[in-house]
């Protein structure tokens, strides 16, 4: 394809936000607060798992949640009326990522010590949230379906530091063009540790799974 | 829900982006050339919907297209192959958005002085290229129907500034619960004026409306 030139428009980011992240996990580890950081492009679903996965673990755990929108309030409504956990909204004001200083200012309001799970629900983008550790123990990720199997190819920084890919939505595979051997390929290009679950937040389909990691993941780490 | 707080941590964005944009569409308008920003999340069809738009316009506009990407190059390729436009793949090395210095860059690179139409397909976000004009003559959004109508009450910024709301993969309508009339509705919240066209680029469906937008746009913008 002779047609096809590319241009590198590559701009630097400078930020002492790692410092700020190892910081805020020492914090954590000493207060025995596991946080999960769970990123997806808009729409992909994470609400809906958030409230299929609390409320299979909430007996088990004390559980709060963050919810990080630009605006808007509806998230952490929906997350205290269907689990009854604690949440909170952080508002962005139109930044598309949270970084460790932002979280962890979240975590102050939100009063957190006698919490052992804590979820922050990242801003709905699949580019910027994973350029910024927010100091949480690990990072999982949504895809959905109909988003296409070839995005972790696209969005390669995502994949690389996720522990935890969530394939959402399978209930709609037989309507899209979906090829699961080739996203847990792409996945596994970008992060071989991949842990991979395959989950229907709508049906609860898979969700044992992401609730099972889960658990291993907090006792290990609050224990 | 008493158990709601809301926690600001806005950040100022501070940029002279806007003096950049107003020139190169001085520019643009003297060299008759219209540049269209296409936005959307990732997987929602932006590619898809491009080789469509495109195939039915390319014998009366002289057309360019710019691959706005992370990495990889597989989307000019793709627009390449299906239309025979001439196409340029944009690598923003990490950066979630063009500005319009960055948009000018790859107009330079392109060469674009015998394009009428020349489509920018911006990097698969719908945070942050929303805040940044890139010197474009109209911005246009594709919002998927998997996706979810509630989109422009979450991400308003996008909404506001597009001209053009196309709403894809409304073949698949029937296994998602979403709300055609509340899209519009909460679409109109933020833009009385928005445009808005329902499309299937996987079967062509609505893609002859969205021609029929372009193409009093480009005739009037280069008569």
């Amino acid at each position: 394809m002779e047609k096809i030139r590319t241009i590198e428009i590559k701009k630097s980011i400078f930020d002492a936000n790692e410092i700020d992240a190892d910081k805020l996990r020492k914090k954590l580890k000493e207060k025995k607060i596991y946080l999960l950081n769970l990123m997806s492009s808009p729409g992909s679903g994470k609400t809906t798992t958030l409230i299929q996965v609390i409320n299979r673990l909430k007996d088990k755990y004390r559980i709060g949640v963050m919810e990080a929108d630009i605006d808007g309030d509806v998230d952490a409504i929906k997350i205290a009326e269907k689990t009854g956990v604690k949440s909170v909204q952080l508002h962005t004001g139109g930044m598309c990522h949270l970084d460790a200083e932002m979280t962890e200012i979240g975590i102050d309001g939100l009063d957190a010590k006698d919490i052992d799970l804590l979820i922050l629900e990242n801003v709905g983008n699949l580019v910027c949230p994973a350029e910024f550790d927010t100091g949480a123990v690990k990072s999982a990720v949504i895809l959905s379906v109909p988003e296409g199997h070839d995005k972790p190819l696209k969005y390669p920084l995502m994949f690389q530091v996720c522990d935890l890919v969530m394939i959402n939505k399978i209930d709609v595979m037989p309507y899209f063009d979906f090829d699961m051997d080739k996203v847990k390929e792409f996945i596994h290009m970008r992060n071989p540790n991949a842990t991979i679950v395959p989950i229907s937040a709508k049906t609860g389909e898979g969700i044992d799974k992401v609730v099972e990691y889960l658990d291993k993941e907090v006792a290990a780490w609050i224990k």
